[in-house]
């Protein structure tokens, strides 16, 4: 089959592999229907994820179609339309029964596309195969479900519940590319007075607006006077950090109130700055994390019902076959204005 | 009447300076009885808490005897013993109306040595005098008491609460001088299974064992490895910072376990470095915090009924006149063996 493979910083190609074979009794082999790339995969090319070694298939965020599996799979069937998830649960370490599906300790946690080979291909294995995958329902289009692989549930567990977002809260979410977009939608769930995007790109603020964002700034509109003009001089209840560079991070620091909270959501391969001469006395509260995925099938059911909207996120369409080219326009997002590419 | 004064970075006096009078309708003036140094006065003196202006009176734990009340403090009177503590509250902010009274926006917080003139004196002004004392009952005696004033509460809040200890849980405590064995004591309360004690000092780690770690290490007795001894390779599950340097807070980063909270209590002077290119993935909580002395009420029926006994804390005790000795002991603690130094 084809597939995308990472060969070492900054390279990859779309090339011949062998096809997924069936290695344990609880893995599924599925055709890739639909898959998107996710800024972590460039964080992968960037070097920020050393652990990923050359010859790796990357990607972790699909829709497919079961067509084997082990003998130990009871619950899916060939046939059946799934999700594969980022994260990959052996459903029985301690950190499985306490529903940190990111953190299992079995063999599980985020395995496609990082560890084993990842869903951006023809076909893939999928460990674990019924913790690590959603059946889903046929009025749920492919790209409205592949969201739920990684973007919706990392930003919504990871930005807005470590954030603990509350309503009337003033929200800031550092970085509007997909990650802080659906932060920004699924914070509005819990009704934030409000919601302020920050980015670079005016494109990417102008989806930030339409996603919910009601104040968007650029980092030369001095985000601090903003946010301290909105409250009271205090700062954000809750800043969620979606970028992943020193700088973003550092931002997020002088953001928040007395007594609020830091959410990193980014992937961050350099170590920042924690002013703790300044925090050590404001009750601040920083958050990181790997999404666990446990609220896929609220969130899914909430996409399915309509409660949620993000598919115009989805702004390029690609054949798999123009994988190359698709990384190009989703990388070079400044030029294309790319959210979300979507491949099938 | 004399008074230990800041002269700026590195310098101190005992020196006679005006009695304090009522400045406003909450104030009352307290005659001084007991009272100590804490850790963050040799902060201020090192220069990590530049607001502290040169002329100011330091000292926010003691225990005193009303002389004096404003026109507006109805529930105290003269001749009350009372405990001064650290943080002084409006009781009607934002803050104050959550508990917070750390962060109190209406003219509290942290004043006393600090803002305003302190309690290392003769005689004290303690504003908003209903919310910033405690009567203290007989069976009380002022040794104890006094720990009332700041490192009880602050251990107990800033470290063992926001690092939610739990039954079962390694908790490691990084720096146990007063601040780091009040937050072991209390962080029994919760009946963790391992309670490790991190310091330089050996006479400070022997205290530890006294007040219930069940392991002690010196930084050179690689704590990482004897940790992950402890916990099947994880980590601990709660760590206390009760330093206040880079160096500590870094180890803690090392310390926990994914999913573990990093509590950090000590007073920073610099920032430090967050290793979010390994902590992006793991699902940290890192929390800062002043004391907000909502737990005072609760301890203080502990100290009185005796469920907690930390009075071996007291290692030294003085004569008000005697200051300067007594921060010298103090701050030479490695030779001295101090730890809390008392002055009547």
């Amino acid at each position: 089959m084809k597939a995308l493979v990472y060969e070492g910083a900054g390279a990859r190609s779309w090339t011949d592999v062998p096809d997924p074979i069936i290695r344990d009794p609880r893995d599924a082999v599925i055709r890739v229907d639909a898959v998107t790339i996710c800024g972590t995969d460039l964080h992968i090319l960037g070097g920020d994820v050393p652990e990923v070694r050359p010859g790796r298939i990357l990607g972790h965020e699909a829709v497919g179609t079961v067509v084997e599996t082990g003998a130990g799979v009871t619950r899916l069937s060939a046939g059946d339309r799934v999700l594969a998830s980022c994260i990959s649960a052996c459903g029985a370490c301690r950190f499985c029964r306490e529903g940190r599906y990111g953190q299992c300790r079995g063999g599980g946690g985020w395995l496609l596309g990082h560890t084993i080979d990842g869903v951006q291909a023809e076909y893939a294995r999928i460990p674990f195969a019924e913790l690590s995958t959603h059946r889903l329902p046929r009025e749920l289009p492919d790209d409205a479900a592949v969201l739920l692989a990684d973007i919706l549930p990392t930003a919504y567990e990871v930005g807005v519940l470590n954030g603990g977002v509350r309503p009337g809260d003033t929200v800031v979410v550092v970085g509007a590319g997909p990650i802080g977009l659906a932060a920004i939608r699924t914070a509005q769930l819990f009704s934030p007075a409000h919601l302020v995007a920050i980015d670079k790109a005016e494109s990417r603020l102008q989806s930030a607006k339409n996603l919910g964002a009601d104040m968007t700034l650029t980092p030369e509109q001095v985000p601090l006077g903003a946010i301290r003009s909105l409250t009271g001089g205090l700062g954000a209840d809750v800043v969620m950090e979606a970028v992943g560079v020193p700088e973003t991070f550092e931002l997020c620091q002088r953001l928040v109130r007395p007594g609020g909270r830091i959410a990193n959501i980014g992937v961050h391969g350099k170590p920042a700055t924690l002013h703790l001469e300044e925090l050590w006395i404001s009750d601040v509260t920083i958050t990181t994390g790997l999404v666990d995925t446990s609220s896929t099938p609220r969130l899914l059911d909430m996409l399915a019902g309509g409660q949620i909207d993000v598919t115009s996120m989805v702004t390029h369409r690609f054949g798999l076959e123009e994988f190359e080219r698709a990384y190009d326009v989703f990388a070079n997002a400044a030029t294309s204005g790319a959210l979300k590419v979507l491949l099938r």
